[in-house]
This record gives structure tokens, C-alpha cells and sequence, in this order.
């Protein structure tokens, strides 16, 4: 049984109404003229945390027994994931302890500080920090927010599928990064739901490509690095939850390059002036190599969040 | 009797949520340690222009009579108000000409003629380009679309104001920069219907700073340059009808130089992640100026658009 329904979308679109707004679908006459399709962008890069994750955050700290709300929650996070929880750990209450890796995005560290969690820096890598991670969830007693596997994070950010469902029902493509996989099963879950004809395309990072050979093959494939500028797509692993849902939900996995992610960010600076990380732009990039499978149709993008820091801002300009 | 009302405001609202959805005002908890007061920013750099001049473009054409629908309209602009007009035109089926001058913002021109406008380059600065479309509305019958005397325009983009209270209606202190003055009009109106105490501060650009010399005198005057890389505060007049208002309605006008506007765009990257213009950036700017006088206080700041193209970007970047 697939725990990710969409009954549970609409359930969770209860609260996350009470503390977020709709983010707008926006029509691109310019990327329309340049792409060949009608191109609309979902704009998770608006959300107070800077990502779509945090919908997902909500639903969960919503969901969580009292006693677990007193002892607190602890997770890992390259960032985004651990905004959604710092920031609906606040609203709720909850006291947040985060992982993540030596030389994470500064920007990030201290905006989920800000937010109110408590941070430790450890490990190489995302897949590092997790470990350290699961081993304090039981020397603290804390709830582990595991970043993939919890049915009420893929039930927060569907949220934002059924949004671009209720803006444009005539929808034919949804274009949709893929890092742990929570975003691609939200729109898989709703798509199904509302029209199952609607294509939902993936994307992931060359550099780090563990859900696209996972896809390929069938089963799990771990891969041994992720080094990507999408710190968003940075897993090396793939998850069980997501997996089961992706692996017959997925129309195709395309992948991008590093250059081909800069040059998406410069387009959405330029075309949409919206600044947006790597993992926000993975789709713009996927769209450009898909201009003629794409031709005339309806495509929505999802600008999954705006988590760039300057200096990495300021080296895709020098890029170019 | 000053025709801009509340009442209008309200009733701008049913045609504006027709084709917009309200914009999110966010609190950013770090801004709000470095400034020590709550710091709220009203995102109207989400709007599909980039700007909160669309509410008003879309009451303005809503309530065209269907002669001039068919004739269509004529406007002068830097770009914002041009996008408004060119958006709004497209929606209600109407055929918008647009005079820029020379040099304008290119990116804010090819998303004008994108949104199906007809461009016309004319003159060194946006008074120039506006004699002429004032010209033109007599020997081609257009409707002209003062930038400035028009009340639905100031009832739209009253709207947004609106939302401020909606969601904080503990608000003290709203933030606002004053190009033509139509936003600070809107914040005016609504705020004295709602609560006449909140405390209304205009900003200008030290380079540009007409309407700031007219209220400080009480009587309009006229600049001889307007040279600031805020495009939207870039005037040398003040308009009839927003002086109307602005004189006895704002609380303060602040002026901000050069340098403070491109501190407050990187503020914007670093602490909020959103892309926007100088004149967006103007209130983070005086809000740093006026820290000692806002503790404690909800202060909320307009960042009224996201229209920065990618050359001045990198020359802001470039000048820390």
C-alpha cells in the first residue's frame, strides 16, 4: 500500500492554508517565445523559507504527537529540507536540532539559526550528517524527521501539484527536480489523481545521478559522489518511499549538466528576474533540451526554491 | 474632493483577485536582528510584471469605456508602468502603445513588447518620452494613461496595501518608495481607513528628489536630472494628484543615496534571496537609516518590483 495519497494532499492543504499562501503560476511570454511551448513557472522560490519544502514541514509538525513535540525533532539537511522543519518547528513550538555538513551553504546555516533550530556541523556530506543524525535521534530521544521517508512531508509539498492543477487544469507537462524525490511524488500523487494523461518529467544533475540510474535499472543504486552547484540534487542515495512511487510514476529522467544548471540560473535572472538555486533551475534546463518534445504544449516548471548565496551567485555571472 | 478613496481600493480588489493572487508579506527573523524591529517585506516583486503597478494597470483598463477599449491606449514609462499597461492591454483585449526613451532598461522593454505591446524609443528621460505620447494621443486617438493623475491606478496598487493589514494588522510602520507616487498614495488611503496612527515613510533617491523638495516646501517642484539606478523613482516632476495626497499623508520622506540603494539590493539577495530594483531596495535602505526610531516596532517594506536587469546586477555586485 502507498502510504502518499491524495486524499492526504487535501488534507494537508488544511494547514498548510493557515500559514502559507498559494504561490503563483506565472505565464513567460519571453521563455514561451524562446522554448516553443506555452511556459509557466510555479513559484516555490517565493515561500518564506525560500523553498517548497516547507509545506511538507507543516503537514508534519501538524501530525505530531504531544510528546513528541515536547522532546523535539532532530534532522539532517544541505538546507532546504532543514528551513521547512526549523520554520514549522517555530510555528509550532517545537525545538529543532539540525545536521548539516562542514562547508554547507553559509546562507542556509544561519537563516534556519534565525528560524530558531539548533545547528551542528558534521560530516563531508549530506550522507554524512544524515548518519551522525540517526545516531542522535537515540542518545537524545529526539524524533528523527527522516528528509524522504514520512508520508506527511510528500502529503505538504503535493500541496503545491494541486495548485498548479486549480491555475492551468489544461496542463500537459510538469517539469520537476529530483534530490530526495519528495516534489516529483507530489506531482506524481496528484497528477494521477486529477489526470494521469499529464507527463511528469524529472530531473537530476549528471554529477549526481542516483535516482536516474536507480530509475534505469529498476533498484536502488548508490552513487559515490554528488557534486553539483544544485546543492538541492547533492544526494548520493536513493530512498525507499520515494523510489516505490517514482519508479513506475516517472514518465522520463532527464539529466543536466553543470553548465547547462548556470546557464538556467541566468535565464530565470534574466527572463523571469527571479534569483533561484541550482536545483530551481534544473527544470528550466531539462525544458530547453526537451524544446521539441515539448512543442505547443502547456509546461509547468517548478522553481523549487531561491536558496542561491551571493557568492555562488556572483561566480554563475562570471561563468557566462 | 480627492477622488482616490478607500471605497475605490475595495472595489479594485474584485477585478485585481480576478487575475492575481494576493502577495505574500514575509517575515525575515535575520533582517529583523540586524534592524531591531520585526521585519516584514511585502513582496510585490512577485507579481507576473514584476511589479505592483499591474493592480492598477488592471482596474485602470477594467474600466475603460468600450470606445476607447477599441482604439486603444498610449502610456510613457521606464518600464514598470509600461509593464503594467502592456500586461493589462493584453488581458482586456486592448491594443497598448508604449514610449520609452532612449537607453531604456532593455529587459524591461522586451518584456513589454512581449506582452504584446507596441514600443516606441523616444527622448533622453521618461519626461521626454512622455511629451511625446502626449503628442500622440491627439493625432492617433489614443487613450492616454497618465502615469501619475489617474485614481484607478492608485485603487489597484491600493490594493496591496490592503493585504499589509490583512495579514499584519498590528503593523506600526509601512515603508514605501515615491517614484510618480501612486504606491505611497495607496498606503496612504487605506491606512488612514484602517488606522490613521500606522506611521507612512516615503523614500526618494538622493539623485531624484522632487517630490521630497515639494513636500518639504508645500508646493510642487521640478529637478533638473534624475540620474539614479533606481529606474522607478527616476522623475524630475511631481504629478498633481498624487501631491494632492502625499502632502498632509506622509509621516516622513527619507532620501537615500546611490550607494545605500545597492547596499540594500545585496541586503535583498543575502537576507531574502529575491531578486529586485533599486527602487524596491529604497525602503531596506532607509529602514538601516532609521533603526534608532523603528525598535520594536512591525515595520513593513514595499519591495515594489523585481525588474533588475543582469548588467546592473553584476555592476552592483561589483561595487561592494
Amino acid at each position: 500500500m502507498n502510504p502518499v495519497t491524495f486524499q492526504g494532499v487535501l488534507a494537508a492543504r488544511r494547514i498548510v492554508y493557515q500559514y502559507l499562501k498559494p504561490t503563483p503560476l506565472i505565464h513567460y511570454p519571453e521563455l514561451s517565445e524562446l522554448f516553443g511551448f506555452r511556459a509557466y513557472i510555479k513559484h516555490e522560490n517565493h515561500q518564506p523559507t525560500g523553498s517548497f519544502k516547507v509545506r511538507g514541514g507543516l503537514n508534519f509538525m501538524s501530525q505530531l504527537p504531544a510528546d513528541q513535540r515536547e522532546r523535539g525533532v532532530i534532522t539532517a539537511t544541505r538546507g532546504n529540507h532543514g528551513g521547512s522543519i526549523a520554520y514549522a518547528a517555530k510555528q509550532f513550538g517545537v525545538h529543532a536540532t539540525i545536521v548539516v555538513p562542514h562547508g554547507n551553504n553559509p546562507e542556509k546555516n544561519s537563516a534556519m539559526r534565525a528560524f530558531g533550530a539548533e545547528l551542528i556541523e558534521h560530516g563531508v556530506d549530506f550522507d554524512e550528517s544524515r548518519e551522525l543524525c540517526e545516531k542522535l535521534q537515540t542518545e537524545r530521544g529526539l524524533r528523527y524527521v527522516h528528509p524522504a521517508d514520512e508520508p506527511p512531508l510528500f502529503h505538504g509539498v503535493g500541496t503545491y501539484s494541486l495548485e498548479i492543477f486549480e491555475d492551468l487544469p489544461e496542463v500537459d507537462t510538469i517539469i520537476v527536480a529530483i534530490g530526495a524525490g519528495s516534489g516529483a511524488c507530489g506531482v506524481i500523487t496528484v497528477a494521477r489523481a486529477i489526470n494521469p494523461n499529464v507527463n511528469v518529467i524529472g530531473v537530476q544533475a549528471e554529477n549526481a545521478p542516483s535516482v536516474y540510474r536507480s530509475w534505469m535499472v529498476g533498484e536502488k543504486i548508490e552513487t559515490d559522489s554528488a557534486n553539483t552547484v544544485a546543492d538541492g540534487l547533492a544526494t548520493r542515495v536513493t530512498f525507499d518511499l520515494p523510489f516505490s512511487i517514482l519508479k513506475d510514476g516517472i514518465s522520463q529522467i532527464v539529466l543536466v549538466s553543470e553548465g547547462e544548471i548556470r546557464e538556467a540560473i541566468r535565464m530565470a535572472l534574466r527572463y523571469t528576474h527571479n534569483l533561484i538555486e541550482g536545483a530551481a533551475a534544473a527544470p528550466i534546463a531539462a525544458a530547453r533540451k526537451l524544446k521539441a518534445e515539448l512543442a505547443d504544449q502547456n509546461v509547468a516548471m517548478v522553481m523549487s526554491g531561491a536558496n542561491l548565496d551571493t557568492e555562488t551567485l556572483r561566480w554563475v555571472l562570471g561563468k557566462e
